[in-house]
């Protein structure tokens, strides 16, 4: 089975991790408007792709499929003390030799990948550095609107955000192209995961990649959403899990969606879940996936097993239904 | 066959291509006094090694075993710019990381080598930075000494070193501590070199790392010093190859060397040569082993010739007298 997970940062570990507990073929299209840290000084400084959300993919995948190992370690690893190379990750100054010696970001995080012993992949959801500016209410007295740009900015703004868009700044503000390889990813995929995560920034800008967008409404893969436990402060402040929903489809009215997973206990009214999910096209399915010892994270187990039910339906009917044989073999 | 090459920079990377084409079996035990440029700038803001020097041995080695590779490619590429990171190379940055993670600079080289694909090992000759202070005269009118402390002072000095001292500056100026992998190195090895290089800077430190000086007079290995093809601004202007010699045994009275090989073109003076050699205990070889295309580098087929040349007269006499036998096949 070939799974593909969207997103980016923490809510992409976690699915990596389930991904993983489900089949070896693991493909991460990880965003790539991260403006700050690490990742936006080598953004802004070498004109590059924001390596850390591509690093943390790398490595969800190594410590997925490998336990602790000492590349993984590595790259992880931040520089201290207050100098010039104070809080930069050791990957992402890996991964900015790699994609200026081999100019093609796809051909680096393969070759880090083999670096770090991973048989998943890693793609960036466009091969050019990204921006995301988003329409920001609550800033002032009045309802105005503000627009708010980069990633930052956004993330930590006390205002509600209402929909992003993705710029291009070293064109202008063109269109965004989807990275060829992440778009076959999605095109060949049994199964596409989008969330957990920050819902404006790591798992909405993947469908306002037009190519990316729509290669999701052209897969035949299972389609599968996984909501966040908690609202986030400054993105999703007061969120409740349908608004994530309605959200999702504001910025992507053609997608349709097979499955909503939800933390059984983060849903107060289940109904209204199911309607919105309906809105999509989906099934909404409330479980048990919170992590009982972290407030905040997924458990990888729960969520895999969570899936494998809702895929195994899914695939059953379409067994029954004649459907194309695909190698179906759960790990 | 075990050859061991001590030095640092440029010299050491004409040492460690020619000892390549003899054996596969191959060691740089490297100079961590450096203090200058990224190196330098790591040293500084991590108090780490100095890894520039170790970087360029591995990138030597990986070139004189593999070719072009794409590791050795990244190792050596600098980024560019003039921000924060400009100037650093990749490797210097991988092998801070690797310091740092491991705590161990010795497991690090190995891991950076694996890395590389490299059979040959790359040692620092201290596991701590160390700091060379100099003698200088020249620098004023009158014949006043003065002390120039730092790597990149003393190259740069427009004086004339007359001799070095090597100080820990993280323990008050304590004897530097050798590193007891390259202490076994220089024991168990089968031919040692020393030179070319910097020579007050790269060749010469090591014999004032205490450790490794009672190695090299200890080692039944065969010890042969190559002379840079010429003096060195800053460092050895107006030195002739002789003076290189009469420094050497200046900085170690009691160490013995069986076989001083010089640029035939170098030399203007052999007979002086041949004298300054035999109060080393060596037999002054010279032969066309300059690079025909490059000024100022060696070339490393020709020096491994000629090497060979002189390892096999003492190796056969070795043979001829029963001395104990070892694996002497060349490759």
């Amino acid at each position: 089975m070939r799974a593909v997970a969207l997103g980016g940062g923490h809510g992409l570990h976690a699915t990596l991790t389930a991904a993983r507990r489900l089949t070896s073929d693991v493909t991460a299209v990880v965003t790539v408007a991260d403006d700050g840290g690490s990742s936006g000084r080598l953004r802004r400084e070498l004109g590059l792709l924001p390596p850390g959300d591509l690093r943390q993919a790398l490595a969800a995948l190594a410590e997925a499929e490998l336990g602790e190992t000492l590349w993984a370690e590595v790259f992880q690893h931040r520089f201290g003390g207050n100098g010039a190379l104070a809080g930069h990750a050791v990957g992402n100054l890996v991964l900015a030799g790699l994609f200026e010696v081999l100019g093609d970001p796809v051909r680096a995080l393969d070759e880090a990948r083999r670096l770090l012993g991973v048989s998943g992949r890693v793609l960036p959801m466009s091969t050019e550095p990204l921006e995301i500016e988003g329409e920001v209410t609550g800033l002032s007295n009045h309802d105005e609107v503000r627009t708010i740009r980069g990633q930052v900015a956004l993330a930590s703004t006390p205002g509600r955000v209402r929909r992003i868009e993705l710029r291009t700044p070293a064109r202008n503000g063109g269109t965004p192209a989807a990275c060829p390889q992440a778009v076959d990813a999605v095109l060949g995929a049994d199964v596409v995961f989008l969330g957990p995560g920050s819902w404006f920034t790591s798992v909405l800008p993947h469908l306002l990649v037009p190519g990316l967008h729509d290669a999701l409404v052209r897969t035949e893969a299972t389609k599968v959403v996984i909501l966040n436990l908690v609202p986030q402060p400054g993105e999703t402040a007061g969120f409740s899990p349908e608004r994530h929903l309605d959200v999702l489809f504001e910025h992507a009215p053609g997608l349709r969606v097979d499955t909503v997973i939800a933390d059984r206990a983060s849903v107060p009214t289940p109904r209204r879940l199911s309607d919105a999910a309906a809105a999509l096209g989906a099934r909404a399915v409330l479980a048990d996936v919170a992590d009982p010892n972290v407030a905040g994270l997924h458990d990888p187990d729960a969520l895999a097993d969570c899936v494998r039910e809702a895929l195994g339906r899914r695939w059953s009917a379409r067994d029954r239904d004649g459907g194309e044989s695909r190698e179906g073999t759960w790990r």
